[in-house]
């Protein structure tokens, strides 16, 4: 049980879900105080059976929180979280900003769980596209070790916050009606198109989508050296990300044994008859908290290879559920190391 | 010059392009019939300033013809090809049934112009998939050679003819709306989706689309064990097909190079600057013929790798485009001979 845990960016895509998470799983907290940026404070959330009122993100006000649950833009996280590590909370972040600190936990409750154990300060959750992939890739690890990782990505706009959905409902009606209309957050029209960028341009051509894949996967897993290889693509669906991943493993997996150790890996379904049309769809994914993996096969181009495709809600598992269930494991240990 | 050019199914998606790109390119036939099937024979098409009546497609129908152009279903070319090559024609066909036969000459002409020449009786177009891989691929290939290829593919409704596309735009319509839509090509709702199966599943998991860039691949480069790895998906886009590509290549090329071996190949047009936001789009690529090739560099994951994003009109390079330049293949080599 925790007595008193903040909620930073509370009004945005993932934070309202963290707030629905946190209802819904009945997470133990006495109190749980809302935050966002001046222009949404004073403004009311319902909560718990209450309306609470959001507060102004300060960095006087995480006093007397014992654990904050963050999801703000890279910035506000650079600038605020460390007033509230000083305040004396754990802080749970969901921004880009603290993930690859040498003395931050990157953690996947399902793969490091002892990371955020032993973490002091700020825990931090994974990319969306990172988390959904390395929870696949961790079942194959343990089994035999996975050498490379060549994904290509098909990713939601929701991705891109509540303003990337807005771009793609009116987008595709303008399209549709023949009628103009200016993107918000997209650099090029997403309505039926395929966007091969995410993020800047970073070194050798990569964007900082892809290179999040590569660092945070080598991270989370404990292999600095693994070789990854991702191109992140947006496309025109509203909400879960797909991705088509081919590994090379230490020693051959067969795609039976592969459905196996996806199976039995919690946090991950299989769906798997493509005979009969069965896959993983963004369109049936959503409001999932799980990952959804299918067209398991054999890769016909090497002999350790192996294919399939993941779909994950990237605004759940990929961000808000993964967060919550970060702070389940605090409050369960907490609870462990009372007794 | 020919005296007379059939065009079968002359009133798809394909064949209609067909018809334009032989007025466009002033194409060398003295006459040119139009066929379909029964259902649309009788009704005229507007060709070179006159009203073309469509005939109906019978095995007694290519009587004179020199030259036929054909784009239709797997199981028409099947049963009617056959009897124009009897009658004598050189037939060109755009269907999947007979690009794996032996005697039958698959053919991308910026590749292996000589396999047309040679070839008596049908002459093969690949895959809309393929025709713009294996462009890729051959303008490296051709500098040091590439031994292994995966592939992801982002594939446009056009692909799956014009209902396809009927299919996107009133699923779009319908799901905006809040209604809904009974698809009538795909198993699965498109719009606003992805769909991670094109064809029937084949051996191992594959399905048809991934064999036909893995085997088709193979044999218009003559490397019958290249190893490739494909992964076919559709999303909501309309027209152009998109690729990401990461091939290794038995001495490495670097980003530069390849730039380089692109710009220089016939047919490719390199869109190469993320920082600015220039890379191929299916929404821009629409409507032209060449083949687009954006995001080249080094595969992270392999010293001699390297990976990109190719983008193609599927109706056009990946179809009529194609059928057509080995029709003014041929025609040209008629007057070289000639003379």
């Amino acid at each position: 049980m925790f007595e008193s845990v903040g909620v930073l960016g509370a009004t945005g895509a993932v934070g309202r879900i963290i707030l629905k998470l946190l209802e819904e799983r009945e997470f133990p907290a006495k109190s749980v105080r809302l935050f966002a940026s001046a222009r949404s404070a004073g403004t009311t959330v319902p909560f718990r059976g209450v309306d609470v009122t959001i507060e102004e993100l300060t960095h006087d006000c995480f006093e007397g929180l014992e654990l904050v649950i963050a999801s703000t833009p890279d910035d506000t996280a650079a600038e605020y979280l460390p007033s509230a590590v000083k305040a004396g909370a754990i802080v749970i972040d969901e921004s880009g900003y603290w993930r690859m600190h040498e003395d931050v936990a990157l953690v996947v409750p399902e793969i490091n769980p002892e990371a955020a154990l032993n973490a002091c300060g700020i825990i931090a959750s994974p990319n969306c596209s990172t988390t959904q992939m390395v929870l696949a890739l961790k079942a194959l690890h343990d089994h035999s070790p996975v050498k490379r990782v060549i994904v290509s990505t098909y990713q939601a706009t929701s991705g891109a916050g509540v303003q990337g959905n807005a771009d793609l409902w009116d987008g595709s009606k303008a399209y549709l009606a023949n009628e103009n209309y200016e993107y918000k957050v997209f650099a090029h029209p997403i309505a039926f198109n395929a966007i091969p960028q995410i993020g800047s341009e970073k070194e050798e051509g990569y964007t900082s989508e892809e290179l999040k894949m590569v660092y945070e996967t080598r991270k989370i897993l404990g292999v600095p050296d693994m070789a990854i290889n991702a191109t992140c693509v947006r496309i025109p669906v509203a909400n879960c990300h797909s991705e088509s991943i081919t590994v090379e493993t230490e020693e051959p997996i067969s795609p039976e044994k592969a459905r196996e150790l996806f199976s039995q890996f919690p946090g991950i379904t299989v769906i798997d008859d493509t005979a009969h049309g069965q896959y993983p769809l963004p369109s049936q994914c959503s409001g999932s908290d799980e990952v959804f993996i299918g067209r398991i096969r054999k890769d016909l181009s090497h002999p350790n290879g192996l294919s399939f495709w993941c779909v994950s809600d990237n605004l759940r598992k990929g961000a808000a559920t993964n967060a919550v269930q970060i702070a389940e494991l605090l409050a369960a240990h907490r609870e462990t190391a009372k007794t």
